[in-house]
């Protein structure tokens, strides 16, 4: 066994005790909130069959999925003619069976369709998870990373809709980040191509008409122009892209630009019903704002997206989903509306460090160190350990008899609150004498007051 | 995208929510434990370099590593000559550069040899993470599966082989699982084989001494003769062979037979020492045993060795580890001592599951069900479901305004505690029809009074 200097493989990440520490507190919010809306939590493997991967994101996707070695003489059971220059692909599903999973979502379709005699629907369900993406690594994008997803599936109420609203207000709200919830609805997307006659330039219009903010309505009728949008679409477009005020006065606008579109106006009613409900019942912190530029997933959407950005942060979405009709079609389920969406934790965890929003609390595990000074001294501690962490308290001895500067340096790296220090004297009379290490006081106790001791002075 | 019969590959599991609420509550009571005595947490990718992987577990363990492969034209890079039919070895090596990593253990010494300048040792950590081994599936063995490692790295102190007794002790009595901690010590091994001038026989011997309950003296004394131990060895091994009683009276038997041999006497003082604060602090649940036969993972263990079973269980040991003093010396940094233990969660759950120990108030997560008669009852009720949201209880309002039946049938199929009914005659009244689904009783409330309602007769 050689030695060799150790490193992780590129765009993968470790994550030492203080990270975890932090990442535990974001997972236990959302996992907290899921819960309290009656989702229940499902795990799949890490390893998906290539057959459920593959075709599932486009064939971007299916470059950057990580490809699992077939075990053993992997060589032998392909075709060797296939090893040859410039087929790598064609290889690698000669020599491959498994691949590492891409997102939650292809897993879930592949498990509603799986277990659908077991599952109660409407299937509510969370799952916290790594996924795995060969893309390449850089600033804020991991080939590594977790996804928290929530999803019902097998409703079309727009009730579901409104739930994830109260969700994603409700993690937000406790882990203390401002943000912006927008919405839009495919429907009306759809609607917008349709009737201004072109249906196939969807992601041309809605690409220009999100650069409003940053470019101005001339340029953006420029880019349209040039997109191959006809002078005809890019006139019928101005009342659209020029819209502004509450989310009733855009859907005064769009509802008159849409009358004649069946599915637009489906779309439209949609959105009101969903905005009946937020404003009927009242009480979320986060603002909601029609945003008729929002098209993220658009071929994979049907109804509502969501997207949800941070206020005063320069970072990207930290979380968004939608409404798909027919997810668990790709496994021969037909009919199964769903709903859903992902809460990018590592973006979450940018956002929080950034504004510091961690609670100080998370710093220190550790509360109380027993100093070593030897075999009988350390067996005089143990009873008084044990009876911390009885009561609950993070508690520990140092397990060495090292020099007493060592061992309080450790303390004070560790930011652990109480040193407790028992020598000859303190045996002697059956006492302990306790050193907060924020304020430097020292207190002689006795030795059946620890407990009580700490839980006051903490 | 072709519909196709959707699996898993083998030797994996999906996990539904029953199973999860279960799994969560084993990591949940792991992870307290391990926190309340001063382990922090760490996670590492998924994904190592094989170069961290390859030559750590054996030549069978090699083979046992699921390998990732290249991305891009992994052909194009590799030499052509290695796709040869029986080379799929070599093969493997020129086409991959990651490996899924095969246990906690061999990352933790990566982890501190890399971060070594920003850890503060001793380093108490845990890490709760699955890990994979292309190992042939069957019953209870798994090709992902997760791993609960606890270590201490750093110190030499006999007392950190305490506190994992401690932990174990703990861990198992919240858990409400009976067990027996066996303990050994390596240099005891070590010193026997010296004693008896058979160094080179250490693993036939301990495989012989371990049979002895089952097959007897005389069978253990044939087999170490077919195993080529020398006739005076097998003599002279008869005191130990043959010792009964407490752990106190074995030592004494075992200190007689090393006493010409330093390093058994030295493990004999470390099982001593340990025994000494076990006896001296008292407080244990679980017997703790000293068992010669116990030998594993007897190349990687230098000093401790640790095993638990389950009482009244058929199962194979559910939680085991012990000392290795030179663990970061594979990644270059030598003297690191080390210590740790690794809890097995599927045992685990098999042996709970199977003794009936998880707790009834698992089952279920949402509480309260509203039934759903329409868009306008649907509002009536969401302020009341947002009031039980936020007193800490999971509750739902079923999404769509199904037959009454329907959503009944959901509600006592998800375990849900109450069913809230309110339709037109309730509404007019600002009241709440409550249906105890256990009990079939109902009653009317006021609607203001609902959550009291709820908490009081839960």
């Amino acid at each position: 066994m050689a030695s060799s200097k150790p490193s992780i493989p590129k765009g993968t990440r470790d994550f030492g005790p203080e990270q975890m520490v932090r990442r535990n507190f974001i997972f236990d919010t959302i996992r907290e909130v899921f819960s309290r809306y009656g989702y229940q939590p499902i795990e799949t493997p890490a390893m998906e069959n290539l057959s459920t991967l593959l075709g599932k994101y486009g064939e971007e996707g299916d470059k950057l999925l990580f490809k699992i070695l077939n075990s053993g003489d992997f060589i032998d059971k392909a075709d060797s003619s296939v090893f040859k220059l410039g087929n790598s692909n064609a290889a690698s599903l000669a020599i491959c069976e498994k691949g590492l999973r891409y997102d939650l979502t292809v897993p879930f379709a592949r498990f509603v369709v799986q277990y659908q005699n077991d599952i109660q629907f409407p299937f509510k369900r969370y799952q916290i998870q790594p996924v795995w993406r060969a893309d390449r690594p850089q600033k804020g994008r991991y080939r590594e990373f977790y996804q928290c997803d929530v999803d019902v599936i097998g409703s079309n109420s727009l009730l579901n809709e409104y739930e994830l609203v109260l969700i994603i207000n409700e993690v937000f709200e406790r882990l203390k980040i401002h943000t912006v919830l927008k919405l839009n609805n495919r429907k009306i997307l759809s609607g917008i191509a349709e009737v201004i006659g072109e249906s196939d330039k969807l992601i041309d219009i809605t690409v220009a008409i999100d650069k409003i903010d940053k470019i101005g309505i001339e340029a953006v009728n420029s880019e349209l122009r040039e997109r191959g949008v006809a002078e005809q679409a890019v006139q019928k477009l101005q009342p659209i892209i020029s819209m502004t005020g509450t989310n009733a006065e855009k859907l005064i606008v769009i509802k008159d630009v849409l009358k004649s579109s069946e599915i637009g106006m489906k779309g439209v009613a949609e959105l009101e019903e969903l905005f009946g409900y937020i404003e009927s019942v009242g009480g979320l912190s986060t603002k909601v704002e029609f945003d008729l530029s929002l098209a993220r997933g658009l071929n994979y959407y049907t109804g509502a997206i969501f997207e949800v950005k941070a206020v005063d942060v320069q970072i990207g979405s930290i979380c968004g989903g939608g409404r798909y009709d027919d997810l668990a079609g790709i496994f021969g389920l037909k009919n199964l509306s769903g709903v859903g969406v992902s809460f990018g934790a590592d973006r979450i965890y940018d956002v929080m460090l950034q504004q510091e929003l961690f609670p100080e609390s998370l710093a220190a595990s550790t509360k109380v160190m027993f100093v070593n000074f030897g075999e009988k001294e350390a067996v005089y501690c143990l009873k008084a350990l044990n009876r911390l962490r009885a009561a609950g308290m993070s508690a520990e001895l140092y397990p060495d008899s090292s020099k007493m500067k060592k061992q309080l340096d450790y303390c004070n790296k560790r930011n652990i609150h109480f040193a407790v220090i028992a020598g000859e004297n303190e045996i002697n009379a059956n006492q302990l004498a306790v050193k907060n290490m924020v304020t430097g006081q020292q207190e002689l106790i006795s030795y059946d007051n620890l407990t009580e001791f700490i839980q006051h002075n903490i």
